[in-house]
């Protein structure tokens, strides 16, 4: 429906221009004919009035297109999303028993290209950077999660089909009826927009409550029974399960790979010689149990996740490699940009950190490597950009969130969140395994530190708070410095204060005789505390998706009558990097062929090897299709054509070296360009491509 | 205990072997004095007693010590598992948490080490082969694993506390019974200690009922708290959970990953131009839930499988490239070895297949691979050997089965399965779901057969088996040749014949005119036939245990003064390549230590660079527990030296050349001898190891 109204729009929108040209050729041809000025005014004023109408229909427009990915952008994914199942790519899970929502099977070409992107994170991330790679089970127990706040807050919120039972996420429903009512009610009155537009960019903020009341005021209700709806309520998003035969072990299958991590600290800590910075690594699934999957292949119940945590000082969060990333210039959307809805741009890394954009150099680090990582893997950095987290969406506890997102016929999708989590993770678990997760520095001199001290007296307060003794001294205890030192002027100067117990809600009136407040020095060897962490986390799936789009292109056949379908994945990710065909079916070119083929197995370099007699054009079609950056013809007996995919040139190369050019040019080691400046080109005039 | 008892049987044997020791100087100085004859005589005899006697009791010594591993390999497996520990190849799992039974993390040299040996896997089976890779999810919808067998068969069979709930299973509380009767009580009747032998045997074999009645006979009772215990009853070994929100699908995490691949048939066979043999992979998580884990590393609730499933036709099982396993000789331990208990032995592979003690080439070629991957990750090859499934120990439907077991501190253990699946599992998925998993072979000419038609005629069979028509109808159409053929001829000789109707429980008469059978020839033009699958299913962490065992050796220092442990993994495993450190803390040393480092990383190769001021040697001992195969020692600007971990043989190296010398060694291009050959010597006099 979507697609029909924006048909019509456009329909509206050229009227209206060809209209206002219509105007204009008038007011031309009035003013050349000596018509009063008052005619050529209202004649110019009526255009004026179309032209107004022209910009507020074409905003329209643009916004609706952007909005729902737009016509072009539906026929475009399904474009790629069929090429990716006739090929498999991607398989729907368990497909002969009809399968199961936001289950996907990777198939052979597709596994191989999560195998290279996973090899690439590995090279690029661990082992570049010394990472303690780790790798932990899926079954988690429940005290994990409990300790991480999973258990109680990794929900979303639900209703029910009172009569069906029927689940839908409570937000999906409310952000489907403005959608519809703003894209379909032409007779929508502005303020009434203005309210659908204000509903749908707070949806991640509203509390069941607000939720629910929002549903009914709407009179929202199934979508495919129009049954009443229950009031939402909150679902639990991981897989539980129970550990061992006696039901009395509750867990759950990990929803990130991070607190693996976590739990072993202090053994990394140890590991890494107790010193930081230092960074944990793990590759590994992770699941969520979706409400009600949607976006396909970018919202599944079981993805692989690749997560860093760098544990550094949070007095110290440079990092000594930044300066390697800090020329780097890419689309950042700061946290002020957004606010004031200003369009995203580019910036230079360097200079974001200086001005306190980004909040801390490792930070600043990370997303240098990650837009490396991710322009490496064949992602169009047009249509890649850092997205700051706005203050409402961080967790209360994280200093700064960045997330890569990618540009994708869904619109905006996030792919890696860059968060600097504080300390919060460690405190979490030091609180509830009570195993200390802390880090220590021993000065190389001992320092002077001033302590603030507390000392309540518990015989006075006691005398006079009675009952309420333990809460007035717990309250003076954990006073902080500033307002510690205010207690202590007033009561130098007056003898008494009024003072908050928040425990007992309400103030009591402090004499000078309950507590003595002072600032001592002291001689300290060492610190202890707890490391921040910063946390990259990418979406491994998602990244492939995107990346998926991003190299689909189609190009007519050479007779013209037909589109192909071309991946131009880079060879670092092309799930076969080479095939190997005779040109016609002759047993000599076979043998070569066969030759060839051993001697790419033993260069380790995956390829396939195709003696169909099927047409070469066919052949080339194929595997332009499955994304194969080169092919090697075999047309004679010892010399053989290589053929690059996107610009369809072809060079002439001996037999015997064959595979070490092929190996060259797919390891990086060389160009295409090396490679046409080196060999003589091929004219492909012979073959029927 | 048991430690206790065979210490015990030691003292006493050595107490025996003193005493004939003595008494056979006693002879000889009866003899030399001149002693009566029958003295000598005498003497003798009780000396050829007492040998008598430590023969046997050194027998026993060996069964039992070989039984439970004994003394030596207990420590021998204590001082291998405080080494990984320490090193952090494991750790248990949420340990912080005071872990969970049966799970385990890879910590960061296990996590390499495991990403090597899958690696390999990748390159020794999928690109050499040509395989079709998959990647399926480990969440899976029931009515696949109804299909595949494992709700309904998955289980073991657990017994209670019928007062704490506490859970065992019954065959190891059983077991363990009978173990402690043989190992203990030294006045056990001979034919009690062989029953307890018998049952021991036969555990596998038990049903519910059997067990519990052995549990009962012997008094068998809860080992914590020797409360009663429950009968035994099937617990299912699935981790169950729930798809979605509803509550009404219910799943499980896989129990292997081959079910992924066999849902998948159709595709991969269009995939692969619609051919055969074929062979799909896929490398995954698994489940069990163990009811009480034991064995350590060995017996886990999550686990990485490697399986292949590999598709022919069942009536060509021959295999292309069979030829280039067919002379690898190695451990075959044959069905017939075991049943006239005799010990396994070396056999030529393809002498194994043409005497038909391997079933086929496939299945032969799949073993000899396995025997490649096993030794080339560094699995000793004479504690490895391939055992073939008994009879009672194979599904009904396998046609054969062998298990890779390498030997371990725990005995011989079961690290891959390589079986003959015959077309089980497509006929399974074919019957659930209703979609055809099957082959099709278009004959070049159309092939002539005979078919066997069987007709019943309804109507006379109606007359006279009335309400049983149905029943006997169905029993004349399922009957095979030869019996089809016999009731023809019988019918044709005497006009009747008595005909056993199965479903009926009796025979029954037949005449005639009841049914009519012959044999028709028909043109075929193709057949359609369901692939057998022949499935080598590799348990990638008890590899790696192994493999730890194996490579696992102790040596004294220099000083001769303290043990120290080396794993001898070969480069191809090893979790790091190469370690990189300056002699003495030096400026120029550390800068060349660096330059070497980013030469190193340039080049793809895993290493440390270590730059404490620790003394040399032990560092040399941190690495070579870690299993790093090679150091590099900075003791100059130009030149440095590079040590071989298990010769300590040192050479001399430019600091230019370096990099690519380690690089060449590592991937296997040159072996440690060429570069003993190519540079000079470097006498490790200099250095403190």
């Amino acid at each position: 429906m979507a697609e029909t109204s924006i048909d019509s729009l456009k329909a509206v929108l050229a009227q209206k221009r060809a209209s206002a040209e219509a105007q204009g050729q008038a007011i031309r041809f009035l003013k050349a004919s000596g018509a009063s000025p008052s005619e050529v005014e209202s004649t110019l004023n009526s255009l004026k009035a179309m032209k107004v109408e022209v910009e507020v229909l074409s905003k329209e427009l643009n916004s609706r297109v952007s909005e729902n990915g737009g016509g072009n952008r539906d026929a475009f994914r399904q474009g790629v999303v069929n090429a990716l199942e006739r090929r498999l790519f991607y398989i729907p899970s368990f497909k002969i028993y009809r399968g199961v929502a936001g289950l996907y099977d990777y198939g052979p070409p597709g596994c191989a290209v999560k195998s290279n992107v996973l090899g690439f994170w590995r090279e690029h991330f661990v082992l570049v950077e010394n990472m303690l790679e780790v790798d932990c089970p899926c079954v988690t127990p429940e005290v994990v999660l409990k300790a991480s706040g999973h258990v109680d807050k990794f929900t979303d919120l639900m209703v029910k089909d009172e009569k069906t039972g029927t689940c839908y996420r409570a937000d999906h429903l409310l952000k489907d009826f403005c959608k519809d009512k703003l894209e379909k009610d032409l007779t929508l009155p502005e303020e009434k927009a203005m309210e659908y537009k204000r509903v749908m960019a707070t949806l991640d903020d509203l509390s069941a409550k607000e939720l629910g009341s929002k549903l009914k005021e709407y009179g929202i209700v199934a979508p495919d029974t129009k049954n009443p709806l229950s009031d939402p309520y909150p679902f639990n998003l991981m897989f539980a399960t129970s550990i061992g035969p006696s039901g009395l072990s509750p867990g759950y299958m990990r929803p990130e790979t991070a607190q693996g991590i976590f739990v072993n600290f202090k053994d990394l800590y140890y590991y890494n010689g107790n010193k930081l910075p230092f960074a944990a690594a793990q590759i590994g699934q992770a699941f969520r149990n979706e409400i009600s999957p949607r976006q396909g292949l970018l919202r599944v119940r079981e993805f692989t996740l690749a997560e860093i945590e760098h544990f550094v000082d949070p007095d110290d969060k440079s990092h000594p490699k930044f300066k390697d990333v800090s020329n780097l210039e890419f689309f950042m959307y700061p946290r002020d940009e957004q606010k004031e809805a200003k369009p995203f741009k580019k910036l230079q890394l360097g200079d974001a950190v200086k001005k306190g954009i980004i909040n801390n150099e490792t930070l600043g680090y990370f997303m240098g490597r990650t837009y490396l990582f991710m322009t490496s893997l064949g992602i169009d950095k047009e249509r890649l950009r850092f997205r700051q987290h706005m203050a409402n969406e961080m967790a209360h506890y994280a200093a700064d969130c960045w997330d890569a997102e990618i540009e994708s016929s869904y619109g905006w999708i996030e792919c890696v969140g860059i968060a600097d989590r504080s300390a919060y993770d460690l405190r979490a678990h030091t609180e509830k395994s009570g195993v200390q997760l802390v880090a220590q520095e021993k000065f190389a001199e001992p320092r002077e530190v001033e302590k603030l001290v507390i000392t309540p007296s518990k015989k006075e307060v006691g005398l006079v708070f009675k009952g309420n003794q333990k809460k007035v001294i717990e309250a003076l205890e954990v006073m902080k410095e500033a307002e510690a030192m205010e207690v202590k002027a007033n009561l130098e100067a007056k003898g008494e204060v009024e003072f908050f117990v928040c425990t007992l809600g309400q103030s009591v009136t402090l004499t000078k005789n309950m507590v003595s407040i002072s600032k001592e020095k002291k001689k300290e060897h060492q610190k202890v505390f707890t490391p921040s962490v910063i946390e990259p986390s990418f979406g491994i799936g998602r990244i492939i998706y995107c990346l998926f789009e991003h190299s689909f292109y189609t190009r007519p056949n050479k007779a013209g009558d037909e589109q192909c379908n071309v991946f131009k994945f880079p060879p670092l990710v092309a799930p076969i990097k080479c095939t190997v065909f005779p040109l016609i079916q002759k047993p000599e070119y076979e043998e070569v062929a066969k030759l060839i083929s051993k001697a790419l197995t033993r260069a380790r370099i995956s390829h396939k090897i195709d003696i169909t007699g099927t047409s070469i054009g066919k052949r080339y079609a194929r595997t332009d299709e499955l994304g194969v950056p080169f092919a090697i013809t075999v047309d004679s007996s010892n010399s053989v054509t290589v053929r690059e995919r996107d610009s369809k040139d072809q060079v002439r190369v001996s037999v015997d070296e064959v595979a070490a050019v092929v190996k060259d040019v797919t390891d990086g080691d060389s160009t295409w360009a090396d490679i046409l400046s080196r060999y003589p080109l091929h004219s492909s005039s012979s073959s029927d491509e």
